[in-house]
Formats: structure tokens, sequence, C-alpha cells
């Protein structure tokens, strides 16, 4: 059967977002239908904030700027955290989990989502290259950078392309980008997330890899 | 970490979604606004456009209206379909499913989503109301009504329930509302769809019930 326009034009619209295809498309245009003038009112108002929000010219994380020249985010901005201490992630919701550890005191870099066949995209590509600058301008070399990627295969692959970019003595890129004019470190250190069994977790039901690494890293 | 104004808002209409968590919601936002202004316009757009739409005040699925005295939906209009057999189903993407296969030439009325407790919620009752008073005035019983809910120990359950309401001589409802008035038939006969095995399955891999429903209605 032909769905109408305006049903037709949701679904194209709200099955472009992640994790939304077009069958819970569907089913959301119906309930949103059904919930009435106000409630549509109010997510299209809810839309309309978010247009507000701008995106840090330093890390890439979201803020809403309260003059319209702002170009940084509050974490960035923040005095009391140390910028020499930086965690990649890869998304904004990375950065709030860490955030919500209080255990992390340093400046953040989202490097947006990691293509999982070994090569950066264009977009991540971009953003490297200003953390580069931003180092080079304001501290020379880093104390520290954290790479945290998801402890999986293609966030570990991923990470090493990172390290690879970042400290880059000499070495390349696998698209041989960058191979001639490396030799310079961005960081006196580069650093992953421990690995190990996570709190809570059980030794019986840990996988092998887990309770490996548990091992092999023991506080 | 406090999340700005704008985002949370968002997530607060967002998270009321079906199958979509304040999780999903806080990815989403994130999503949204690095898409950038025009996709944010496209999206308000798209959900503008299902301010246009309607509920049809007979089968209460949803339509475009031509005009503004517009009451019926284009199904229930269609003089070529049969309005003497209806199809009760749960959601309008049952309908759509229904449609889609190009066997059901009747009519459909779209109950709303059904409770697992036993009882039908009050916008069932209403629409339930609605749908006997229909038959009523337009063919005092119907040919035969189909409650195609699904094939689920609950869908049973509601359809149990259902076909109670719809033939109710002298029965009652859970609720003991229709005990006294009861004593009329809706249709002359109350169907559910067949059960058996999925066209494409294979009998190794079917569950005992499945099969069990084969044997017993085989063809």
């Amino acid at each position: 059967m032909n769905l109408p326009d305006p049903i037709k034009n949701f679904i194209h619209y709200f099955s472009k977002l992640p994790s939304i295809g077009p069958r819970q498309a569907t089913r959301l245009a119906f309930h949103v239908i059904s919930s009435g003038k106000d409630e549509i009112d109010g997510i299209i108002k809810s839309l309309k904030g978010l247009e507000d929000m701008s995106v840090c010219g330093k890390c890439f994380f979201v803020f809403l700027p309260q003059n319209k020249d702002d170009k940084l985010c509050e974490i960035c901005l923040d005095k009391k955290r140390n910028p020499k201490i930086i965690a990649i992630v890869e998304k904004e919701t990375d950065l709030i989990s860490i955030e919500k550890t209080n255990k992390f005191n340093g400046n953040y870099f989202i490097i947006g989502n990691l293509q999982k066949n070994g090569v950066l995209g264009s977009e991540q590509k971009r953003r490297l290259e200003k953390l580069k600058d931003n180092i080079k301008k304001e501290m020379g070399v880093a104390d520290e950078i954290i790479i945290a990627t998801n402890p999986t295969t293609y966030g570990d692959f991923n990470a090493a392309i990172l390290t690879k970019e970042l400290s880059a003595k000499g070495g390349s890129l696998p698209d041989g980008r960058h191979g001639a004019s490396g030799g310079k470190d961005y960081a006196k250190k580069i650093t992953r997330l421990g690995r190990g069994i996570p709190t809570g977790g059980e030794i019986e039901f840990a996988d092998e890899d887990t309770l490996g690494n548990a091992l092999e890293r023991r506080i």
C-alpha cells in the first residue's frame, strides 16, 4: 500500500538516524501522529533547541555558547583542568561516561566514529591535524595522550593507527600520507585504558581474553 | 557532568518515543547536532508534515485529508472493499503488513496497543464501543470479524477477551461491565489468523507449539 507523503517524508529523515531503521521509523510516525499536536510541537521545539548548540573548535565536543563569539567548550576553558593530558575518544557519549567517573582532569579530543577498514576517514584526518596543530602551538608536546577507543578488535586496530600518527617517528600511515614528513612526537607518552575484569564481574563468566589480560596486568 | 538544557530537553522528548531510551536519545542528540542546520530543518519539516495527518473516525487508521471535513480514510471509503468483513489489528503497522499481502479485501479496525493484564484499556474500550456502534448502525451484524492479534500468549489472551466482547451472549468481561447488557452478536463468525509453519521455514527448527499447530490445522 502507498503511504501518505508526510509519513514517507518522516520515514526518510528518521531512518537516517543511527540505530533507527525504516521499520522503527514507520512505527515512530504512527506513534507521533497519535500523540497529538502538543507533543509534536514539543518535539519540534526540542529539535530547534539543538540548533543553538555549537561544536568546540578545539576538542569537537558540543556546547551551548553564551555569546556569539564563543568558540570553546566549558571543559577546554576550565583553568582547573590539565590541558597537557588529552583523552582521545570516539564519540561524545564516551566523553560523558569518562566525566562521570570524576577521575579524569585532563582535556578531551573527539575524533569521531572510526572506520573498520584500517584507514582514517577524511573527517578523522582533518580533526587529527587540528589536534596536532593545537599541541604544537600550545605546548609543543603533550604530557600524555590517552587513546580511549573501545577495547574491541577494531578499537585496538584504530588505537594502533592513532598511536602511529601521533608518534610518527619516521613511521607511516597505511595510506603513506605522513611517511616522509614524520619524525615528530606529539606526546611524552601514549596510553590506553586498563584492561581486566570489570568491577562487579565474576571470574567464572569472564571470557578468556579478558581474564588473560587481567592476569597479565595484575595490580 | 551537567548536559546543556537543549540536549536535556531533546532527551526528554525523544526518550518518550517507543523503543528509544535515554541512552539512545543522548546519542541521537549528538548525531543531530553534528548533522547540521539543514538536516535539522528537514527533520523539523518532516515532523510538521505529520500534523496534517488525521485519524479515521471509523477504523482509527491515519490518513491525509484532502478537505478539512474528511473524516474517513481511503480504505474505509473504498467502495470496492467489503465492509462486512472486518480485521481487528493492534497497530497501524499490522494493517500495512496485511495490506501488503493483497489478500484481504475487507475493512480494518485498529484497536490500539493491547495490555498484558487481561483487561482492556480505556482507549481500547472506547474504540470497541465505536466498532460495535458502527456495526449495529451500518449492517446490523458483520459477516466476519478476523481478530488479527499476534500469535503469542498475550495476543491469544487478548483475542479471547475481544471475542467475548463481540459475541457477548450473556457473557461478561473480566471487569463485569457488559455482563448484564450482553446477549448480542456482532458478527456471524469470529476468526483468527491461521497457525502453522511459516513459509520458507524448516520443520527441524520449528518450535513444538508451531509444529503442533501445523499438524492440527493441516491443509
